[in-house]
């Protein structure tokens, strides 16, 4: 899906709320387990019942690798039903790939021709031609990592490199990249103090933003710091709202969950508008 | 399986020569698509051919999500059919994966418990916490980008910092690490003239040496830069081996390809010893 669309659904939903399928068999409730493809069945509920409060939907590849051939399925099942029900929902495959050239060829095909994520998750280290073959699918989002919301972040992300900081130096130099007006960026919300800077580097670029939630990062503090003229974030959860509950009841607490986002979200929207 | 074992093997086979699985359906012999699964057929005909040359076999993930969940199952095959009928060849998963920390957990789960791999390849931009879930995998290996061999590695991993490239400044970080021991580094065969600063670095860890054959790279130069008193390298060949040929006698070929780096590293191990 274009950027145009995904910005149109920011307004019409009052969201740009990204809902994370880090689905875990040992954490969903239990009197799921007797289906037989338990993780597709909770992330169908999850959609169904969130579809109007959130924008995207991102899949965690390791939670559904850590179930073997099986998870894949789950995997291939759940963008399935994504793009089949909820063509508008903008689909992250967060998978943070990254290889030589004809190895990233196969990533790049996996997730967007074969699977139909409209994106991926990219992680930067090896450089231009491990990022370009995702970038050559002009229809298609490239999420690249630059400042991570974890606290390993610090140890190589803020070294400094001619007076910028690395993540400065990925963001600056992926600007020169063939295909830039497509790449996003990763940009973790327990680091709102640097979003700012980032948002002056990137003016136009829409931010994929983890953290909140189990986390700790702050939705107001990220919205300040980086909304642009078409907002230009994506705030990711999680945890917090896939295991708000964990009774008969857990839809229900994950929909309270994830309006309580939204909600705030729209606050933010509308002050702005 | 433990380092001793690696080293003894070494010795013993008279080489250092990894088998990449780059297994790519467009390109196995045309003879082979008749199998009800061809990815899983090639790659036993290869490991029983090969297994007297090589002492570590080396699957790229990419080449199996390219083919969804039948891919996946392709490589569940390939790992258990060698950990059952070659226990003593060192198995790498290329995953080259790297998140937070509660999913860098699942990525270890997939590919040390589920899996049973010996080693896995890990990304070093989102810090320690991504790279310790694996490095608590105390009997197993974790394998560290460190120099890698493309074009796109001058882009960050050549950055000055603090007098230090970045590559150097991952390794150094590295050794502060509790399980420092257990990692391995990726250092390209194509970047020799830095392999000799990287050894000094790491005077007793296993380099991963890919990028020789279709990337150019020079066995003897590598050997020469960083051979250690127990030889300390896996150098990797994937496309060169596996692609050597395309006919029925495409298993001869590729034998052929093999066997001519094991008998340069045979001569290089025997001329050190």
């Amino acid at each position: 899906m274009d950027k145009q669309l995904l910005v149109e659904e920011i307004y019409r939903k009052s969201s740009f709320l990204c809902l994370g399928l880090d689905t875990d068999l040992t954490k969903i409730p239990k009197h799921l387990l007797v289906n037989p493809d338990p993780v597709f069945a909770f992330n169908k509920l999850m959609i169904d019942s969130l579809c109007n409060l959130v924008v995207a939907v991102k899949i965690n590849t390791a939670f559904y690798e850590v179930n073997g051939a099986d998870g894949w399925v789950s995997l291939e099942k759940t963008i399935e039903y994504l793009n089949s029900n909820y063509p508008k929902i903008f689909t992250i495959a967060d998978a943070k790939r990254g290889d030589i050239g004809n190895t990233s060829d196969k990533y790049a095909k996996a997730f967007f021709e074969n699977l139909g994520f409209d994106s991926v998750t990219v992680s930067p280290y090896m450089g231009k031609d491990s990022i370009e073959p995702f970038l050559n699918y002009k229809e298609k989002k490239t999420i690249l990592l630059a400042l991570t919301s974890n606290i390993g972040s610090e140890d190589f992300q803020f070294l400094n490199t001619n007076d910028l900081k690395l993540y400065e130096q990925v963001i600056i130099k992926s600007k020169t990249w063939e295909g830039f007006e497509n790449l996003m960026f990763v940009v973790g919300a327990t680091k709102s103090e640097y979003i700012k800077s980032i948002r002056e580097l990137v003016p136009k670029s829409f931010l994929l933003v983890p953290g909140v939630g189990a986390q700790g990062g702050s939705i107001s503090e990220v919205f300040k710091n980086a909304a642009n003229d078409h907002i230009g974030i994506l705030i990711n959860s999680s945890r917090a709202i896939l295991y708000a509950g964990s009774g008969k009841d857990f839809l229900e607490k994950s929909i309270l969950s994830a309006k309580s986002y939204q909600r705030e979200m729209s606050e933010l929207i509308n002050f702005k508008i």
